[in-house]
């Protein structure tokens, strides 16, 4: 890609930019350049309002009518649906509910028992802590092996003994991307099956799900998707398993009919059986309004700035960042890449916190990586070029080594 | 108790009540008698404001930093312990997280594994049905046991097979409360642990989990919590599981240190480790604002409350109800009564359409009942009164009759 030097070049892309429009959309603070979207997407400009209705109005003036009057059991499915249309999949393979590691427990759950009695669970050591935690739950709860290899062992590890291969598309820390396709190809082939965590991929990237025959996933809604601080999140199952698929986790809003209040679970026809307890019906509007975000945006062009974006930010790091210490730790080809650039430095806990007080928001993962959230939806090419020239007077300044900013807060 | 038996009584008795000022902290709309406060909890009034202020300030203006700025770590912990001091716990033996389906999974799998090798799950049938569905989906996936006996069997079906008991405190369809001291006092007695849900007392009756000597429990928000359509739902566990109790749904923010990114999971002390995913922050403020309403309220007083206007409504009832078809179907005595009077009749349905209509909202559970929540914390006494008047209305008429009541909509 062009790779403009200066700052007017920035402004000029910008300007020319036919996506720059929709950060429009979004309620971002003046004097922040706001990296961390990544973690938590910024606040859509009717979110407070509709949040607010909802509970005045629908709630408060309406009552319990609002759950057919106001549509709100339906929302479960009508968000799933416009997740659907980011992610590759059928409107009707979707729905939210509950959080990603408990969506995650389902998705695991069903494919051992499709896949039994094959017992081996597969995943990558270093994908993020509560996939892997939820594995490990069910694993020892259900008798299952949890295997944990490195990334690069991951295909010699398909044996024919996996039940399923549970992978984050793009790795948090480096924000690589696992090779959806090829990986799901190379678990069928060995009989296993798949779940994707597409937490920090959907909204960035042009996921395709069902062109890549993934099995099941699961994502986030805070994040990329600007659905709030711990939006619902939603599950994937491909068509093919809708019939024969199993949760544990039974509730009464999976079953074929909830309203009937029967004793026996019998479960809804389709992903519907993927729900599990009532809604947050709060937090679930607003995670509507997240989506609505995306009306119009093709994702195809928002993963090509994506790429934009990032490619800008490294080649800034390379020739401004490099010599003061900061290692760009994210794959240099932009399609290989999520919407992340990390850069690793022994201090990036205190070079984050230097950089905040500045104003620049990226966030730190331990134990040595700084994440800057390049995300296509509202950062512009000249805060790139901005944030990088802050980040060369922290380091040339040593102004990290305050020693205020050591101080580690709960929450990083 | 003293019954009024005319309206002027009821208005005396609203006088002279020193928690009548409790439904000023509510949003209640003019022309409607709300006794559905069982199934959804009315607004506070505080609550649209303080979940707007969140979306837009906490959210959209200071985005990240508000994990520990805004204190939204801190909320799953805090608002559990305002739930604790309604429930009979200690503080930091309650948390919220997920819903109450979700809660009881962890709890029910955590008391199974406590009671290794022990794999019957002992349960009510009739009792609510995500509950039923919840244990059946365990034991599905874990090979355990789950037998369901009529709520008269139950104390015969605890032997030393047993491994956990698991009720609902207050039957939803009935209204009658279990015997939590009792039933948990047998339960131990045979080495059995106990889960009580408490969806249906939590809020109007005085519960006292540790009093029972409860092994855990979980509960709702959204009922008589006040907390929102869908609001997360809480877990308690008695301290002296804390240390040895494991939960399958072995989440990050149950995790000793979420933010240390480690690869294996080791246990939150403590209560924290029932927590799982990212907490849902608007739907919890709201819930935080629902528990707010109860500032200054001392449960003794509400559960007596309760139990007045229930009797109330059951003397009014018995007087002009029960000879025009409907049955009383809760207990007489307010000790074993929860906050709500159930009427039976085979077209509970179309009555409770008809009482819809005429602003009186209660609600229909199938196949033959229609509920009554009569809820200390805002419903009036003048309230009983004039409701019974509009049923008196519609069964003499047989207004119910009209064939748009018929017509049954996807939530009831």
């Amino acid at each position: 890609m062009n790779t403009p030097l200066d700052r007017a070049a920035c402004e000029a892309l910008d300007h020319a930019d036919p996506l720059g429009p929709l950060r429009d959309r979004f309620t971002l603070p003046d004097g922040v350049i706001y990296l961390d979207g990544n973690s938590l997407g910024p606040a859509p400009k009717a979110t407070a309002e509709r949040v607010a209705r909802t509970a005045e109005l629908e709630w408060g003036r309406d009552l319990i009518t609002s759950w057919n009057k106001a549509g709100w059991m339906a929302l479960p499915a009508k968000v799933g649906a416009k997740i659907a249309r980011l992610i590759g999949a059928d409107a009707d393979e979707v729905v939210v509910a509950d959080s990603t590691s408990v969506n995650l427990y389902k998705c695991a759950a069903s494919a051992l028992k499709l896949a039994a009695p094959r017992e081996v669970i597969l995943a990558e050591a270093g994908d993020f802590p509560t996939d892997l935690y939820m594995l490990q739950g069910l694993a020892d709860f259900s008798g299952a092996e949890l295997r944990m290899v490195a990334p690069d062992q991951i295909e010699a590890a398909l044996t024919d003994e996996v039940a399923v291969l549970v992978l984050t598309e793009v790795n948090y820390r480096s924000g690589e991307i696992h090779d959806m396709a090829a990986l799901t190809a190379k678990a069928h082939a060995v009989g296993a099956l798949t779940v994707w965590d597409l937490s920090h991929s959907a909204g960035v990237l042009d996921v395709d799900l069902n062109g890549a025959k993934a099995d099941f996933a699961v994502g986030c809604g805070y994040k990329y998707l600007n659905g709030g601080p711990g939006a619902p999140a939603y599950v994937f199952a491909a068509r093919r398993w809708h019939e024969a698929m199993r949760t544990p986790l039974s509730g009464w809003l999976g079953h074929a009919q909830p309203f009937a209040f029967v004793d026996d679970y019998s479960p809804a026809p389709g992903i519907a059986r993927m729900a599990c307890g009532t809604p947050p019906v709060l937090s679930l509007v607003a995670l509507d309004e997240g989506l609505n975000s995306f009306d119009g945006v093709e994702m195809a062009a928002l993963h090509e700035r994506t790429g934009r974006l990032g490619d800008l930010f490294i080649t800034l790091a390379d020739q401004r960042l490099a010599a003061l210490g900061l290692e760009v730790a994210s794959p240099r080809d932009w399609r290989k890449r999520g919407g992340q650039v990390s850069l690793r430095h022994p201090h990036a806990y205190e070079i984050c916190q230097a950089l905040i007080a500045r104003g620049v928001i990226p966030d730190f993962r331990a134990p040595d990586v700084a994440r800057f959230g390049l995300v296509p939806m509202f950062v512009r090419f000249t805060e790139v070029w901005d944030a990088v020239g802050i980040l060369v007077e922290v380091m040339a300044s040593e102004a990290w080594r305050d020693p205020r900013f050591a101080v580690r807060t709960a929450v990083t």
